[in-house]
């Protein structure tokens, strides 16, 4: 019970930074959302900071739950960064979470306080992605010729900054183009000269 | 003069929205950073969403400026692109360019008010990298088994999405091995089977 609270105040407090920004949501923003109080809120999470913080946390380990679900059924490693491309392409709920993201890029770039949640995210992320890599070339799926840690890094930030552009409401890049950008460098530097 | 004191207005603003972020960016806080006084702000930009536009467009342009004043000199294309990337390496005020940056995603993906300026300036931008991956193909200096509009979009994805990690004060991403991804992409795509 205590723990279902819990978690509804963080998928609040989510949707409010969605809709208004890191900046502009305010406890009673979430309270309200949650159809709770401010008090409620606050027993939960002493400050604003803090549920604020939680709740970034909390939609990062939902991705990556999502990330691992989607993949556990799928055949070959090819085919596991073919998925988890698609499951980066903004649409959907998957927009909401690259507005979070632009969130916690900007609000990092301003203090310091929410640095830790957004290294120990990208750094997860980027070993998520580094061990299909890895794997894939191990066992001759993927081409060998480049470095793993290199390729991976490249990778997500191709995919971070055309995001960016898609979110932003390009009117030159979509999501259509943004996941033929996206497999086409996979398909130069990965899958070209694999099986 | 008139010319000039807007100029200054620009500036303060500029400084401001770095330092405060867009959405906390007041006309007091410009008029104050320009010695000036809200009311000569309005005269010379009537609302406070014309003068922070405008402070984005003309921060733009500069940095446009920047790009073509460096290169001017720089002899092959091979060179040009290095030289480009250096640009992009978030130190000093390419860090804060790239705070702008951040803001302009961040509030373009909530309001449509600000993706015209966005769109706009990240098209020139695409234009002018284009420009010299055509020219280095047609001379061959550049591979020419990669489509240049396509390879483009990659690298300049590329930059963002790391420049990213190092505005948000990446631990494991800095500013050196942001350079080094970068030329490493090119060295892969564009350099190895060049000249």
């Amino acid at each position: 019970m205590e723990a279902e609270r819990r978690e509804e105040i963080l998928t609040a407090a989510w949707y409010e930074i969605v809709h208004r920004g890191y900046a502009g949501t305010r406890v009673a923003d979430i309270a309200q959302r949650s159809g709770t109080s401010s008090a409620t809120v606050h027993y939960y999470f002493p400050t604003r900071s803090e549920v604020l913080s939680e709740a970034l946390r909390f939609a990062m380990k939902r991705a990556r739950e999502r990330h691992e679900q989607e993949l556990a059924g799928v055949g070959t490693l090819r085919e596991q960064l073919v998925r988890l491309v698609e499951l980066q392409i903004p649409v959907g709920s998957v927009h909401d979470d690259f507005r979070i993201w632009l969130e916690v890029w900007n609000e990092a770039s301003r203090r310091a306080e929410l640095r830790p949640i957004q290294d120990d995210s990208y750094e997860r992320w980027v070993n998520f992605v580094k061990a299909i890599v890895t794997k894939g070339q191990r066992r001759g799926e993927f081409a060998t010729g480049v470095d793993a840690a290199e390729v991976v890094a490249q990778l997500l930030a191709i995919i971070d900054g055309l995001a960016i552009q898609v979110v932003a409401g390009s009117s030159h890049l979509g999501p259509d183009e943004m996941r033929k950008l996206v497999l086409s460098f996979l398909e130069r530097e990965l899958f070209r000269y694999g099986q």
